[in-house]
């Protein structure tokens, strides 16, 4: 088994690597050769730990395993973050455990790579300004993995709590672009992407705050019961995700399907965008990604780090 | 994390450690304080392979984790056992992975245990006859952990194919114990206690066969579909299983729930007699343990090696 452990990721995972392998597998599972297992996730009744396993095979890639771990909310009290994940990847040809590798950077640059790919298919024609909700943690991962995609030339961002806005525009600094706090209803007016990473529960951002051609990434809701995006804004868009099942559950767009507002079958995976299945924005005015995030995504950016590892030597080689 | 290759196992882990193991864990289940989370099982497309996770929580003894690995029926032919499996540990106060730990000796080692455990608690005052139905790598476990629990005077045993019985011929003689190869009627007249370890799906032991006071543990019957015990000896016995829930939907009582010869509410965890909670054979005339292996037994054995390991300082410390 080799192991890649969380230290060496920063330096081992580019940007690049990290959209290559979300790209190759949202193609591979609207192509039929990669699919995700059912997910169990559990509130163990100790810690107010949440913990389960995502796993997945991708028979493209020959990628099979699982990413463990969850939430441990009390963890900030041990100076550990409260999320924490092990990717775990199989020999798909014997079954033999292959590699360990640390899970928690690689979930947030997965993350972020998966809103990328969304911008690379479906963003406007000369997208310029790129709106930020939210300014947590992953905010940073997700600004700097879209301008890795789009000549963006101006970010604008807003936070339920405005203090945080300093992350946004130290990122923004960082990438070189100008930053401006605003309010939602110019963030919809002005921005040609939008990217919401947040764990609201109700609708942030409104039907009417969004004018023009708009791309919306919506990456905050992975549960039952969290909402970012108004359901008369989805009713409205061109519908893209991840895995449809997940969207429709536990993702953004199980608000406008229980209220009737959309169907799931006009739900269309990103990766026949990426396949040339499907024509994409194809002159829609709006188009929104739900990025429910799914195991495969964990396993494909491990395997590819795996790899990197192998190549430069760092990987720790452990008999189990 | 702390790594137990599998070629440690054998060296580490003793039969007395895995029948505490798995008493404590069934007596944390029935107790309410372990659970196990919903099984993943999945036919991948590939090598023909079933791959899939089994993981639980044991509040008791702060055991969390999971068991992952599967079945790839064209191992042989790389020489490498077709059942594969690696169990990993994590830390239920911070949910950091704590252990990866080979597999597959324990899995035969917990299922071993598993039956010895039902041996102890439901076998007939004085028992002196085990009866073994199958003869196949599995057997030997299964021979060996009963014999530590209960002095036999004798083994008998049937196999669908008669050439294998050499196997249960050498382990019963390994043991100091006289070995002889009958029919099944007879197995089932004389037997005091049955194993019975097949993969078999249509009834071996039929009702008519069994006579007298006589304890079964039927440990072959892990999915839908399989079968080893005729239904109607099932109705007319007192039920024992590990989780209620797996024994009438993959387990031995699947088919007795399916014909309507018994309610689920007829059968109770082995767990409750080890707590005392149930009187166990308690004059009945035919006790049936249903042994579906369940993950919790392997989390159980595995942590119980990681911690023997520790203490002889030979678990490999790596940084994940």
């Amino acid at each position: 088994m080799l192991i890649v452990p969380e230290k060496e990721i920063g330096g081992l995972m580019t940007p690049d690597a990290a959209f290559d392998a979300i790209q190759a597998v949202f193609a591979a599972m609207d192509a039929g050769q990669a699919y995700n297992f059912p997910v169990v996730r559990e509130a163990i009744g100790h810690q107010d730990a949440l913990y389960g396993f995502k796993g997945g095979f991708d028979a493209a890639g020959l990628t099979l395993g699982l990413k463990a771990g969850g939430y441990w909310p009390n963890n900030a009290t041990r100076n550990l973050i409260n999320h924490q994940s092990t990717v775990f990847l199989f020999d798909a040809d014997t079954g033999r455990v292959a590699a360990a590798v640390g899970g928690n950077l690689l979930t947030a640059l997965r993350t972020a790579a998966a809103s990328a790919v969304s911008i690379k298919y479906l963003a406007p024609k000369g997208a310029k300004v790129l709106g930020m909700i939210g300014a947590g943690h992953q905010s940073a991962f997700q600004m700097r993995a879209a301008a890795r995609v789009q000549r963006f030339e101006k970010v604008i961002g807003w936070n339920p709590h405005p203090e945080m806005l300093t992350r946004l525009a130290d990122t923004a600094a960082e990438l070189g672009l100008p930053f401006e706090a605003v309010e939602l209803d110019q963030l919809g007016t002005e921005a040609d992407v939008i990217i919401s990473i947040t764990s609201a529960f109700s609708p942030l951002l409104l039907d009417g705050h969004v004018k023009g051609d708009t791309h919306i990434a919506a990456m905050g809701t992975d549960t039952k019961g969290k909402q970012e995006l108004d359901p008369a804004l989805v009713a409205r868009a061109k519908l893209y995700t991840d895995e449809i099942a997940q969207s429709v559950s536990i993702g953004e767009f199980q608000h406008a399907i229980a209220a009737g507002l959309i169907e799931q079958d006009q739900i269309t995976r990103l990766g026949a965008v990426i396949n040339g299945a499907d024509p994409g924005r194809d002159g829609a005015g709006l188009t929104i990604f739900d990025g429910t995030g799914v195991g495969l995504q964990d396993l494909a950016v491990a395997a590819r780090v795996v790899k990197i590892a192998q190549e430069k030597g760092i990987a720790l080689e452990v008999e189990v």
